[in-house]
């Protein structure tokens, strides 16, 4: 079997800083062998940008999209009213089979609606979901879903743990990956309705399924993948990001109490901001939009060329490693539970 | 109009140290004037440890109660097993009218069961809920309901806020609490189903309600009350309590890379400690059950003295300026809401 190379469509537009930031990120990943690009966006600007930086021996193309989706456009208008975004068009590149996946800082709604439309779930998943990869005292943790789905039934939740089972494997290379729920106690039989009802499910998948997980524990490293509701777990995140921006501020105003202190508070900050770039996807790169007939990151706007970098390798590793494959074989493995896609649990 | 002296029934055996931590912090508070005492548990013990400290002039009575609600037991056992335990006899003496408060560092879903069970709801409230008295950038900020109910439908949370708006106004005097709504997004529209139908009903209500307010917004004092389901709020403070305990070991470990951030972080340590017992409740002593026919105040297990003596003035200011009957007078302000307490809103 001939190896093959991942060609990763990058949406060049996006982000708070546009191809400035985004294009030196992705040509540091391009660098790496075995990876090829497409620049999607204005091509007038991208040429400009690209002629900064050499490019030479480097498997890049540019492909070109005239409009670009407002960081706060609303994305069901973005879908409506403009066909020809660079986040558009780098998704139609994937359903066209010349990409294999796509990169994007751009309006995340905008990201999720695009994936989701243009190019379209894998059979057999009900609803894709975001999954970020959160830092542990254990190493990464993912958290799934932060934020595509609102209202979910149980068996969507037994499907964003095969989601992320794949990544897990994947992409972090972990072995069995340990699948919790998060829930608002350990004890068995604690939680709402809807995680009640999946636990039951969950004993009832293939997954590594090793029950609750409370809020406290989401950074001991208790389980390899949490899941939620994307309510929930976008809550969860925001809280994240809140609480370790408004301990900075606290650690800063304590600073000013104490000279001696100064210098051992300003490493304090940098270790907290570290903490909150992580949390920030940077380490990553950025959230995976899993259960897509292809892989997307969806990157924060504000990212840095290094996220940008690290979420190129996440889509490429994602790729290499056949990971929609394996989810599909995932899907295949637990086809008895597709049953309560559509019925509740008879006894609950 | 006689000014009335608040009792409040101390449920002396609960925590984790038991009455030699409890009874030190209530007599403390007893020693501010215009607040007497029951100190409910075993009578020999209590009279053991009470020999320990002065009293005299302080109005503190003892009644015994023979049994102990173990802080791993289940509710629903403790409940129907356990007729005399220290926490359901002090709940009896607020229903007898002896007392107007309780305050316990016990087994907290036993405080929710008798609280709820053995005094009562206020006529009109459908569901107690938990308050989490929480610091922000501008001031404390009230989290509810942090637990008490799993399942909400949007017109509790409308009452959650009724709630909370006595508990800003009457405990922590702020003039015109602004309510906002947890949820995943600024703009409106933003959320689940529950969100979107709540979002309905406060705008009919007399609360100053402000609109949504995002997970990273909680502690920026964007609004003074923070409305959410008891699932939400549960994972979110033992996410926040978890995070905090994260952080402080991550510092702990960047301390040990350089001799002259040693100092400095210690300093950190003790700011992140700062805000982790402000998390748990220290400050404010503990979490407020409301909606009952009285108040009970919810201790951490691991409550120091310091936290049960602001738990004691928490319910004595409480019940000084007449709080519940605030919350009557907002029950009836609101009354043509109460249609959906059992139907949806037709519309939606």
């Amino acid at each position: 079997m001939p190896k093959e190379i991942p060609c990763i469509a990058i949406d060049a537009m996006g982000g708070d800083h546009g191809p400035q930031i985004v294009i030196p990120g992705a040509l540091t990943a391009a660098r790496s062998k075995g990876l090829s690009l497409i620049l999607v966006g204005d091509e007038k600007i991208l040429s400009q940008e690209l002629k900064q930086h050499k490019t030479s021996g480097l498997d890049i193309e540019i492909v070109h999209a005239p409009e670009v989706a407002g960081m706060s456009e609303k994305p069901s208008e973005v879908l409506r009213k403009k066909k020809d975004t660079s986040i558009g068009v780098a998704f139609r590149l994937v359903r066209e089979g010349r990409a294999q996946g796509v990169v994007s800082a751009g309006n995340s709604g905008a990201t999720l609606a695009c994936g989701m439309f243009i190019l379209g779930r894998i059979k057999g998943i009900e609803r894709p979901a975001l999954a970020s990869i959160l830092p542990s005292e254990k190493g990464p943790t993912i958290l799934i879903d932060v934020g595509a789905n609102v209202d979910c039934k149980p068996y969507h939740l037994v499907q964003f743990g095969l989601m992320a089972d794949v990544l897990a494997r994947d992409v972090l290379h972990i072995k069995e990956p340990r699948v919790g729920i998060l829930t608002i106690g350990e004890e068995e039989g604690k939680g709402n309705k809807l995680v009640k009802e999946a636990v039951e499910l969950f004993r009832m998948s293939s997954l590594n399924f090793t029950g609750n997980i409370e809020g406290r524990d989401v950074f001991t490293g208790k389980a390899d993948i949490i899941v939620c509701d994307g309510f929930v777990g976008n809550v969860a995140l925001k809280l994240m990001e809140g609480l370790a921006t408004s301990l900075t501020k606290l650690l800063k105003a304590e600073v000013k109490k104490s000279l001696l202190a100064r210098v051992g508070f300003l490493l304090g900050i940098r270790a907290l901001r570290r903490f909150g770039r992580r949390i920030d996807y940077a380490e990553y790169g950025g959230a995976p939009l899993l259960g897509l007939k292809g892989i997307a990151i969806v990157c924060h706007g504000s990212s840095s060329s290094k996220a940008i970098t690290n979420a190129v390798h996440m889509a490429a590793t994602f790729i290499r490693n056949h990971a929609n494959e394996h989810l599909v074989e995932g899907l295949s493995a637990n086809k008895d539970l597709s049953i309560f896609a559509k019925n509740a649990l008879p006894h609950l």
